[in-house]
């Protein structure tokens, strides 16, 4: 089965997506959303929401005052000179730590990703009466993608393709680049083994992080700033391969060279 | 100065790019397909170009049986179990072995990029009289995007990007994703420093790889098999940042945790 050629891809930022609430439902925000903005969803249309409204809508977020930190937590946060609080929650979030430095805990999330604080973040978060809070990642990004996706499919009678994405860093280069957390309806890890190159011979490459790259797109239009731009709408994308969950993009230990 | 927000983007693959041989003029080519493709340039329009397109015009193309290898390749080829000629390309491409496993080295490549292989690839080329070829990286990424920006900036009467853009594999995610390996005329790290969110509290998160990120979506849409498109027009993006080079997304060594 050859990998269809995309010919061009169309990337479109939702206009007026309102702030989300926790306990918003966010199926049917996004669908008034979609149709505000006149887009009729097709099959392999992918929806990118970027983590911080999903975890909001889940009511991720955490009043630092209610954060009571453990003996570990203030050991770690007297180490790297960060709010034991933060560390508290970081660690709540994680399996372990990979490595440290001043203010940043690299951990393994509880849901695999290796990523600097857990992802748990203080910035562009609602803070009512000047108190501090903070907010977790989604509880299961993968799932809410596949409930999304069901919704959205059912709305508009079509089968497409539902990203949760964020930033993360990277050892060796500088800057973060947007990955994907969970995903539904789409080859996360998109294999190509055995498929022919150009003169015949056996393709070299063989999996490409199709939704992290999916996700870094997303990324370059969702502004990181007050034009804060939470979903994007990607359109003209192919596969023919069969769906896999974010999940198939976390490397497995015993095949990780920098673990 | 606010980050301009990207309202929708386009990526558009260029049909019809020719099969590129040594020596030829890669802005000529370029700027002939640009215009086949009924594409006038615009400023801030960045035109995505794949490593190995450029790696060919630059004839960096090496006859496996015109390599001689070190005592130190044959050692290294013996304890990952590859081709010692091949190892001794890498070696010649690279300051030094970061990690390895079978069949793979991940290098500190000459210009600072850590990869696998050096990037140096068997995949995509052609080989007369079924001689075995191997294609290093472009000499200088950096500075071949600068002088086809300078082209077609003159030709378009415009200030465009360019990237030269590859695949690199990751620690602990799976899947390879589209990076930049040059790139001119544009902020390749994008500062997002002491910018305000949403509410007025200053960004945590401070740097983007921009360019890395629009690598990764012309990545989606160059393919990797017979439907290569090596070329990918992308429209719509904007920013206020001063230009900054692809080497500027090499992380120093003393600020990884993972070296």
């Amino acid at each position: 089965m050859p990998h269809l050629p995309h010919t061009s891809i169309h990337l479109n930022a939702l206009a007026d997506f309102p702030m989300i609430e926790p306990n918003n439902d966010l199926a049917t925000v996004l669908i008034q959303s979609l149709q505000h903005n006149g887009i009729a969803l097709e099959t392999r249309d992918v929806v990118v929401l970027a983590q911080k409204i999903v975890s909001k809508a889940e009511g991720r977020l955490v009043r630092l005052a209610d954060v009571q930190p453990s003996a570990r937590a203030l050991e770690v946060a007297e180490e790297i000179n960060k709010d034991s609080r933060m560390i508290e929650l970081i660690l709540s979030e994680s399996r372990e730590i990979v490595a440290q430095r001043p203010g940043v805990l690299i951990v393994e999330h509880r849901l695999g990703y290796i990523m600097a604080n857990a992802g748990i973040d203080q910035s562009n978060i609602d803070h009512p009466n000047d108190e501090e809070y903070a907010l977790l990642l989604p509880e299961n990004p993968d799932q809410t993608c596949a409930q999304l996706k069901s919704a959205l499919d059912r709305h508009f009678n079509a089968d497409v393709g539902v990203i949760i994405n964020d930033s993360f860093g990277r050892p060796w280069r500088m800057g973060v680049t947007g990955v994907a957390l969970g995903s539904a309806g789409l080859p996360s890890l998109l294999s190509l083994i055995g498929k022919p190159d150009l003169y015949g011979r056996a393709m070299r490459v063989s999996e490409i992080a199709f939704a992290d790259e999916i996700a870094a797109a997303a990324s370059l239009i969702m502004g990181q700033t007050s034009a804060g731009q939470p979903v994007v709408h990607v359109r003209g994308l192919q596969w023919e391969e069969p769906s896999n969950s974010a999940q198939t993009l976390l490397r497995p230990r015993h095949q990780d060279l920098f673990r």
